[in-house]
């Protein structure tokens, strides 16, 4: 029986025109970290399910991760996130090196999935995460990276916002305003998680059943109506909560300064989870209405490093996915087109006599830092016009038996139509013409 | 407990230096299969394992693949290679594709080995490979990219061999020549695989116990005594093989037009295992005293898509490891220093109130693609020059009270020490200098 052609269950085969549209998002992602000055790293595949366990959630644990035993009895995951990684290396290391630690990486991850638009098995993420700055400027510092990220793929703020929130804020409106036990903090924020996507009627459901005071439940209510940093400021400062606001004020404010207000909007139900995070919440969400979603999502957080028995190390980081960057991308029309490769010159022959020539030419421009494609057989005239095309190249180059007889080429721009016959000896002439 | 910071066995972590020689092996690995116009493809990280089953061998399903049963009860491997997976994505393509057909990639691959210098866990791998190339012409264009691909490491004839044969050669040899059955052929396969690694006693003992007469056991050693192209030509032509030697001929008289010879030098033993290949097969070797080893390894084959069914297509690869070629790199002492980052700015200030200026600043040096590193905290004078030392920048900008008042920067080069009072608003003026 002939074995499948398909790709395992939920992961991606990249053909040449699909690579390229990942090379694409991966330079633009590269490019607008190093802008920042932030160093790429990278980690192995494999982790013990030890690192996992110690920090992320059950669900993924129990049923998202791949996982199995080794031949050593080794307990281990193909990664299903890169932040635990980052959390052992940087633990290796954080002493020696100078603050701030700007670091960013884009690996691949497995997440067992079902798989559906937007979710696939295998995907690529960017993370970018900065350790050990002053205040609440990496906070800042890492909205700024993420926002020109996106600008630097064209988009603007008529395309995505910035949901966010402080966790400083949620556990002071849950615990110092509301009195909440901690078993109540967790539902609640378990509720808020959920707050948009069900009904008033679940919601009052939910809240009830949380057993709090009728003031706790209408401070709630009234916290989930937020929506500017103006009233959750005023919010806080009514509720004696001044020490909170100011501080969500000062990084308000160095926001402003970085340029990020148009792209910012207060979002009381942006929580990310449970754990892990202490600072700044954010989610970046695409504005359009066939696609309205989360793009990516990030934050602050102070304890990374606990489970490795090391200092508190103050960090901020974002993770972007691939393909929900993609399908962003498209349905903004802001993918350029890469279904033909680019390349300078396809250089081609037309008798069987030329081939030696050709090859020789060939290997000459590919020093001078030319993308070349050689035929490798005679190529009759109409047939090297529709395969140049499909190569991408600038230029052709033809040898025929008069240039044979003469030891010259015909050099063609396809975009002027111009046209020069040169001496295959004069490789000055050839490259002033292809490099012009 | 504290948990384990060290990466799981026999993986790497790359902090940022480690990360910036990979990327940098990577880097001209990409460019040099782009200059001849391959183009880069990606494949899933795992597989069905009855992909790896109908192609590899029993040694690498048994003990060296990383294999599980995921929860829908699919039995599945992480890449141990790149080539089952290659064929499996050309088997869907290869009929609407104009040849030939160019591809390379560069995954991450995974076999359970014992660790040891060269051997780990997980290695990055280049593929390149090129499908339907007419005569004996994809097997010369592979050895020139494997070659350029030395070349633009900076190595040379000095630093490294071709040592290759063909494996209609061994084929002619062995059944035409010996009239060896299936069976001794297959035995006398293992044998020259293992010839250079053993010594002559043990060589000899194996060879009786193949059962040949004593006329092809002489063909057999006459065989392991070839060492040079003429040489193997004039044996397969005292030998009736006239066929085989001119199609040979052939191919060695290309390998010298495309400048091959210093770098090619036969030999015998290389076979590169018992299925898969039918044409040329070839390890490049170091040359180093230190380091004598085979860098990378590859061939010519004929029915890669049968498993799927699919017609014949010729094809021709090489794979290259990235840690045999970091080895070579170093042990040469070809390897760029790679210490510290690149970048082009440290943007500082000395008194508390530079920061929104600098921010401000930063921002608008990244928007004409400079790479910046913001010190976000006021910066003593003398704590600014070992971090911009760090962080590998050519230029620093300074904003101490004088620059603050007047709104101004001081402009320092690194490498010429030359310093510019600039005013902030002027970013013409600081580009000009920065971009000089």
């Amino acid at each position: 029986m002939a074995l499948n052609k398909q790709p395992y269950r939920g992961t991606r085969d990249f053909f040449p025109k699909d690579k390229r549209v990942r090379d694409y998002l991966f330079t633009v992602m590269t490019k607008t970290a190093e802008s920042f000055g932030y160093e790429s790293y990278d980690g192995p595949l494999l982790e013990e399910v030890e690192l996992y366990k110690a920090k992320s959630g059950e669900e993924l644990i129990n049923e998202q991760i791949y996982s199995f035993t080794d031949r050593g009895e080794r307990f281990v995951a193909i990664r299903p996130e890169m932040t635990p990684t980052l959390a052992r290396m940087v633990a290796q290391v954080h002493r020696e090196q100078s603050k701030p630690l700007r670091w960013f990486s884009i690996p691949n991850l497995m997440r067992y999935e079902k798989p559906q638009r937007g979710r696939v098995r295998e995907h690529w993420q960017l993370n970018c995460d900065v350790f050990g700055t002053p205040g609440r400027l990496g906070e800042v510092e890492i909205l700024q990276v993420a926002v020109e990220l996106f600008q630097n793929y064209g988009a603007s703020s008529s395309h995505f916002e910035i949901l966010l929130n402080d966790r400083a804020i949620v556990d002071a409106v849950f615990k110092n305003m509301m009195k909440a036990t901690d078993a109540q903090t967790y539902r609640l924020y378990k509720i808020v998680d959920k707050a948009k996507k069900i009904t008033h009627e679940a919601l009052h459901k939910m809240v009830s059943e949380v057993g709090l005071d009728t003031i706790a439940e209408n401070i709630f209510y009234h916290y989930l109506q937020l929506s500017t940093f103006e009233g959750v400021k005023s919010f806080l400062e009514k509720n004696d909560q001044t020490e909170i606001a100011t501080a969500f004020s000062s990084f308000v404010e160095f926001t402003e300064k970085a340029n990020l207000t148009e792209y910012l909007k207060y979002d009381p139900t942006i929580v990310r989870g449970l754990d892990y995070y202490t600072g700044i919440v954010f989610e970046i969400f695409d504005k359009h209405p066939d696609n309205r979603r989360a793009l990516c999502g990030g934050g602050a957080y102070a304890n990374l490093l606990q489970i490795f028995n090391e200092d508190p190390l103050s960090g901020v980081g974002f993770g972007l996915g691939d393909v929900t960057l993609r399908d962003f991308l498209e349905v903004h029309k802001l993918l350029p087109n890469l279904e033909i490769p680019v390349n300078d010159v396809f250089v081609t022959f037309q008798e069987d006599d030329g081939l030696d020539a050709t090859l020789k030419l060939a290997q000459s421009l590919r020093k001078n830092g030319l993308k070349i494609v050689t035929s490798l057989e005679a190529l009759k005239f109409k047939k090297v016009f529709p395969t140049a095309e499909k190569k991408g190249v600038k230029f052709v180059t033809l040898m025929g038996s008069d240039e044979l007889a003469k030891n010259q080429i015909q050099l063609k721009n396809l975009e002027t139509k111009e046209q020069h016959s040169l001496d295959l000896a004069d490789l000055e002439a050839i490259l002033k013409i292809i490099k012009a």
